[in-house]
């Protein structure tokens, strides 16, 4: 029953006619209860077909064990086709265009060529209630073409999880042939630490007008971006735009250098007129090739495979002393006696340890 | 011997006229050898002794389980009389001024009738040879006066360990009286983060003519500044330093709003002619007054202290995992395969995981 549930939950808002419908994802796994072929669902990724994908990554998301010990043997039997993809992440307020941005570069890229996995990272969702990428009407042209796959953040799990999840996914997407992907997160919580630590160039979107707008996004973020780009320059709001560049320009160099050696950039675009789009991606290929000559592409693709490993670990030590219904009362009692200052928070944290190593 | 050791480390460079000299270290550790009286330690730092202080703070910052539990013991004894203090991070690279800062600055203070604790962070100490504070000849006059107490940054030790100790040295430095706390560090790596969760509040320095000068300091350090100060504003600087004061004013205007309600201040300051020097405090003093009234002040103290009773049972998570000689090879094997894409990340955390549970 979780396991349908599951599968019912990240089928939402994909039923675009390249991806399987509720009913079809309902058959297959009932098809596959008894029977899940590893080699056959990898040699559907590898092939492109987009229905094995999406129900591969169904997979990953299930919480099933024997899901996951499937979903692992996928995973590593399409490790060595992956890689050979540019992963963008794209993040920025609720309300700053994001979907019709994406769908922007999106169309541009397939008209390109270019095949495109959108995959999101949004915890927040189920809470909600809104996921981001969840709206089927969003990204209707995109999500109407068969070289473009897109994908809405899984519908629950901790954050650590989902982030996760997404990078597993990404490298199905890269076995299956997509040679672009991007990771959308909506700049508000902790998820742009972890987009940050799985893709290769960071876009912010922002709006002309900073101010109000802009309640809501997370400090940090602006420090993380590749490049800015100032959404909807269009109509009245050109001049503003043209402002607020020439601005955010000259807050950037006073930034830090980053270690990348690139120069962030500020951009102007109207996703609605699609303008301004080419220019966004010229300038991530300018950065590929910039980052590919002094190695640090590779350098960083490598920072992030160990930062994956050893935060993989992390997860799994902190769920293993967290997820304990006793432990979790005696937290909380520690909790409101460190707050009172009967305690120091290094005393309540030995307790608890030492609870924890004793048993 | 490692006791010795350990004792004589953490001495260099305070033997001001107030604090103790490397003999009376070793002579208080010896006679202290079989009886170390907590009740008296305790007796001593609240009544403000600084011979006390500093001898207690060595035991913070012992390894000797027998000088942790005594540690131990003093630091709760002590916590029902901590807390009454402003904490005040301050960063900046090498060469930007900031003992010259800390000095004119804590002169200030004390003038005004203050008793200042500067405390510092740098864990990188060992390695570089120069630790922050440890030389002798900084903030000559202000070492030399009865109401300051200055105390390098233990000498070795992962950031984790060294940011606790600092942090329970807070604790002993307000109940020892002293009502404002410094914690320096040199915002070049991991270490701001650390203070940042310890502190009231940011302060960070910069020079003016950005460029070369900026080279080194660490990105999303700009973005956790409550305050940033262009320092050296004197003699022909005067006038690009404040041209760099209207850029960052600028610049901070398009930073996302803090949490704490407080709008970042751009200020000037020659620490060397103690100008400036005055409006530094009031700012803090202003902060104060707004996040004490609506409610953040507080919030964020307790958020702290919870944050830190998780932050180290994350790091004894992590110590009881990664400090094994046997794993250690493993991680180092794991790591390799990772690399080289024989392995996923996560399917080689999983295999590690499964050792360390089994075992």
């Amino acid at each position: 029953m979780t396991k349908k549930k599951s599968a019912l939950n990240v089928m939402k808002g994909i039923d675009a006619p390249e991806t399987v419908s509720k009913d079809a994802a309902k058959r297959f796994l009932a098809k596959r209860k008894k029977d899940l072929n590893v080699d056959e669902t990898v040699k559907g990724i590898l092939s492109g077909n987009i229905s094995v994908l999406s129900l591969a990554i169904t997979l990953i998301e299930s919480n099933l064990p024997k899901h996951q010990v499937i979903a692992k043997n996928i995973i590593e039997k399409c490790l060595p086709y992956s890689g050979n993809s540019i992963r963008v992440g794209i993040t920025g307020v609720p309300g700053v265009g994001k979907s019709t941005f994406i769908e922007a570069l999106g169309i541009y890229l397939i008209n390109k060529g270019h095949k495109l996995a959108v995959l999101a990272i949004d915890p927040s969702s189920e809470q909600s209630g809104g996921s981001i990428l969840g709206d089927k009407t969003r990204m209707e042209q995109l999500s109407a073409d068969k070289n473009a796959f897109i994908r809405p953040s899984p519908s629950s799990g901790s954050l650590g999880g989902v982030a996760r999840k997404t990078r597993e996914s990404i490298i199905l997407c890269e076995a299956a042939g997509f040679d672009t992907i991007f990771i959308e997160t909506v700049g508000v919580g902790q998820s742009e630490t972890k987009v940050h630590s799985m893709v290769d160039f960071f876009l912010l979107l922002m709006l002309a007008g900073a101010g109000d707008e802009l309640q809501g996004i997370k400090r940090g973020i602006m420090e993380m971006a590749d490049t800015i780009i100032i959404n909807k320059a269009d109509g009245n709001n050109v001049h503003k735009a043209k402002l607020a560049q020439k601005e955010y320009e000259n807050a950037l160099h006073l930034f830090p250098p980053t270690q990348s050696g690139w120069t962030p950039d500020v951009l102007l675009t109207s996703a609605v007129n699609s303008t301004g789009i080419e220019d966004v991606w010229l300038n991530i290929k300018k950065y590929q090739k910039l980052t590919s000559k002094n190695g640090y592409w590779l350098q960083n693709r490598h920072r992030q495979a160990k930062f994956w490993m050893h935060e993989t670990i992390l997860e799994s030590l902190k769920s293993n002393f967290y997820n304990d219904a006793v432990r979790k009362k005696q937290i909380k009692e520690f909790e409101k006696n460190v707050l009172e200052g009967k305690i120091s928070p290094f005393e309540a944290a030995q307790e608890l340890l030492d609870k924890y190593f004793k048993f």
